[in-house]
């Protein structure tokens, strides 16, 4: 059976965390929206008046009759198909958790550019922006990244990963965290990194995984870019 | 077994989606942070350097060995035990996904007034929270609103439910929804209300089961406030 994913073409955005688990289980899948007339079918798809289920918004994954909106609900159905959490429900609901608090802090990450008006372009936003991000460098990044390094320290089966002893799709999500990060505020990165050595011992784990490096380097790889929700805006950065 | 809820003292808030639920259900439950001496226990649990599994943010369930975090996790966990979603796996996880949108949209209401930096008081973003409310007002309130409507109309199974033939603790998130809006946004929401019959017909719903009657007009329901995630300062609500 092979999964259909539907998100925004151009852009990593929030599918990159659903796609980075497809791809190192090394699943069949195709991005709906990749394809030509895709995106004319996905929006389509989310104003059909007929359908019994209708995703809000992309991301969504289609596997068989079934709809699936919402990364971490996608990553919550996909995990013990794909290999990718501990089978055990308390377990999976504490990757689900961790997952949420990745979520959170995703939309915290949009928001420093975004910080008054989805509708609104950054430059109409942009004094609003610079006090935001102070404020997220300040206090929300430190606070984030020492919570996914406590969790890393403190995961009682498996140093080395966020929960369980092995692999999950939550790992694979904190190494995208890590990257857009890197991206978008490389001198606040700088500066924390040497406060988080197991989170970026996991990104490293992460981007050595033979399927995942290989995916790293395939044309399904989009760059960053200044319509993603990881944007780099210098003025953003801190100021060293 | 009594589930321990863990949430701020004073306030509603997120941890309301959860109480609903319980109430609903009759279901056995402790508000730890209520107790004399339970937020210090609350945080005491938070920054444990020895736990296996840890919290982010508050609120979160403890269930015998098990600590669950994050209100849709939270209510994912506990649907079926209380009878609150259809039991087969695809119809939870659709479930969810309206869980989370909602999740969404709670996190996009509170911003309407912390728009800039969640460390920082109201008043030092009003400008911005101005801005903020405006977009909201005009674009994500009749998105969000409009959506659930939609799916309330769409539901193929159960006419007045928002999934399945019955009662679900979306449709009790979906109450306090309006319930906190109604509050934080009385303007608007009269200017809205027309356009979204179903909604207002579920809100009344709930209202009216017994168990949620009984809670609401109990000690255990808070009322809102200007610390909680609903506020109601009428500078950003619609200027009639």
């Amino acid at each position: 059976m092979t999964y259909k994913l539907y998100y925004w073409d151009g852009i990593p955005g929030r599918g990159e965390f659903v796609r980075l688990a497809l791809e190192e289980a090394g699943a069949p899948y195709v991005e709906v929206a990749r394809r030509p007339g895709g995106t004319a079918e996905m929006l389509k798809l989310m104003s059909d008046t007929g359908a019994g289920t209708i995703p809000f918004a992309p991301p969504f994954l289609i596997d068989g009759d079934l709809t699936i909106p919402h990364v971490a609900n996608i990553l919550f159905y996909l995990g013990p198909k794909l290999g990718l959490v501990p089978e055990d429900e308390g377990t999976r609901h504490v990757a689900n958790g961790l997952q949420l608090t990745i979520t959170d802090f995703v939309t915290e990450i949009h928001d420093t550019h975004h910080p008054v008006g989805v509708s609104l372009y950054y430059e109409e936003q942009k004094q609003e922006a610079l006090k935001r991000s102070a404020d997220f460098l300040a206090e929300r990044l430190p606070k984030f990244l020492g919570y996914f390094e406590r969790v890393l320290n403190q995961n009682p089966t498996g140093r080395g990963h966020v929960v369980g002893k092995a692999l999950s799709y939550v790992d694979l999500s904190l190494f995208h965290i890590v990257e857009g990060l890197r991206y978008a505020f490389p001198n606040a990165m700088r500066a924390i990194e040497g406060s988080v050595p197991n989170l970026l011992a996991l990104h490293d784990l992460v981007a050595a995984r033979p399927r995942i490096r290989n995916y790293l380097l395939s044309e399904r790889r989009l760059a960053f870019n200044a319509s993603d929700i990881f944007r780099h805006y210098p003025e953003l950065d801190r100021q060293d």
